[in-house]
């Protein structure tokens, strides 16, 4: 079959990281264009300063995969909705939830396909995890995530800007392994947000989730910005057997009662063009809003600390 | 018809001073029975502590209407429609979008009727100015609602905790308004939100919305707790006719050019059974989560401020 053609919109990091090295390695998809405020081109491919430019030029384009910032994100997926594009887009999804059920629902009316990702979820080792609890239970989940805020943005104000979610952005790849692996629905019981005295942003979170188990299992989290011993992205699970298992690396490597069962390298946004080939096949939107609705919870339900100043 | 038998769960001032009332002079539904914490009966009819022991002691009850504060409400409603109910619930509906999104779903996968009320939707003066936005557009809106936490909440710790939503409580009453007659999606672009000091939930909050309209209309919105000269509880708007409207007491007067057109009593709760006797007849649901998104996306994109201490 022939590959399909897409455009990615949005040129930064993470399209140059990720999205444009699997594009050309797929053989589900072929890059058609880019759309880059700053004109940046792939493989001297067509480049349009507007997703509106674009969508003039090749209006048989059918797919699009969206890789802005969220702040933009809405509108940007509302236009190649309208425009008839099956739209593939990075996480966070939105900066609020609105936003995001707006384009569940405006998917639907208009019959498009509509594909939210959440990298971390495209992992090996979190699928045998789900698995495992999915058969045995679960007693007990702590997430441990944190990461030097100095290491992976270094400098960058924004992150410290309202709607930026601060520590949460991180933490949001946390969130969204957890809802998957989880065999119950989970909930926001309280939270504790601590930010620095002159930002908007918190740089330290601590949460605590219910669920309505009777069994109530013990299931808490936290984020910190200011660890600079190298990251530890971890979540550790006590199972309903009483096994000890371990994802660490941010769900890249398996351990159970102390013994690595599991170890991949990454493959995640290979996976994810994947999953999108086979939803275009079956005409089926995927958006799960599980993480970002707990997310927007801990902002909802937390208490705030006012911490130290943060500088660079 | 004979009328349908209800029971209602939470026994506070809301329920005593509407629910109880409005079923007692309703033709649609004769009230069964209650369940108070308190222990608190209404025309001698049977109580009981908990609604478990509602649902053991009269089984074929088939409807609730459950009113006690949100911070219970995910576990009520969800044990109610594992009984086989079918339910109506009060404002706020619940603490946080991911229990208010599980209810939804679980009243679907049960297939039961799950009616979500807001009570200041209820006024003809809404559904007119609603009529009017939607033959004329809207060039900009702004929402006052400001009233005294002193006199409304007097001494009532809670309000504070994390959780309560502070000066959000009232405000959601305008945001359900709001969403009901603007004629197309709206969204936080920013928010600023100042906190007492010593508290933890804001006293004062200031909103500007987007929609994705062409014409960027100017909506905004401003709540704060401090007002002492008497509530303020009004919409102003500007149509696209050039009209300005004013929605005042909480949507229960409509003056349009400064001629008042509309004016009335509190029907809300009467006109909400009314609604609800409606839905059940139809089999349908009736969860409009709108007004708690845009209040979460309030916290979730809000610039917090310090205020002044807070002292009763």
């Amino acid at each position: 079959m022939a590959r399909r053609r897409i455009a990615v919109i949005g040129v930064g990091k993470i399209a140059q990281d990720q999205h444009l090295p699997v594009i050309d390695a797929s053989d589900d998809f072929e890059l058609a264009a880019t759309v880059s405020t700053r004109g940046l081109s792939h493989n001297g491919l067509p480049v349009f300063r507007t997703p509106a430019e674009l969508y003039a030029a090749m209006p048989e384009l059918a797919l699009v995969s969206i890789c802005t910032p969220p702040g933009i994100r809405h509108q940007y997926v509302r236009e190649a909705l309208d425009a008839g594009k099956d739209v593939m887009m990075e996480k966070p999804p939105t900066t609020t939830i609105s936003e995001l059920d707006d384009l569940i629902a405006h998917a639907r009316r208009l019959d498009r396909v509509l594909y939210q990702t959440w990298h971390s979820q495209w992992n090996p080792a979190v699928d045998r995890t789900k698995a495992i609890l999915a058969q045995d239970g679960v007693r007990s989940v702590r997430i441990d995530w944190r990461e030097s805020v100095r290491k992976w943005h270094p400098g960058q104000d924004w992150v410290w800007e309202p709607g930026g979610f601060g520590v949460c952005d991180p933490g949001i790849n946390a969130l969204s392994i957890f809802t998957k692996i989880m065999p119950f629905p989970v909930f926001v019981e309280s939270a504790r947000l601590t930010f620095p005295a002159n930002r908007q942003t918190p740089i330290d979170v601590e949460i605590a989730f219910k669920s309505g188990q009777m069994h109530q299992p013990k299931l808490s989290a936290g984020f910190n910005w200011l660890e600079e011993s190298g990251e530890i992205w971890t979540i550790g699970v006590e199972t309903g057997a009483g096994d000890v298992i371990k994802l660490e690396g941010g769900g890249r490597s398996l351990t159970i009662n102390d013994e690595l069962v599991l170890q991949h390298g990454d493959g995640e946004y290979a996976a994810m063009y994947d999953h999108f080939a086979g939803l275009l096949e079956r005409h089926e939107s995927d958006v799960d809003a599980a993480p970002l609705r707990l997310m927007s919870d801990v902002f909802l339900m937390g208490a705030r600390v006012n911490g130290p100043e943060f500088e660079w």
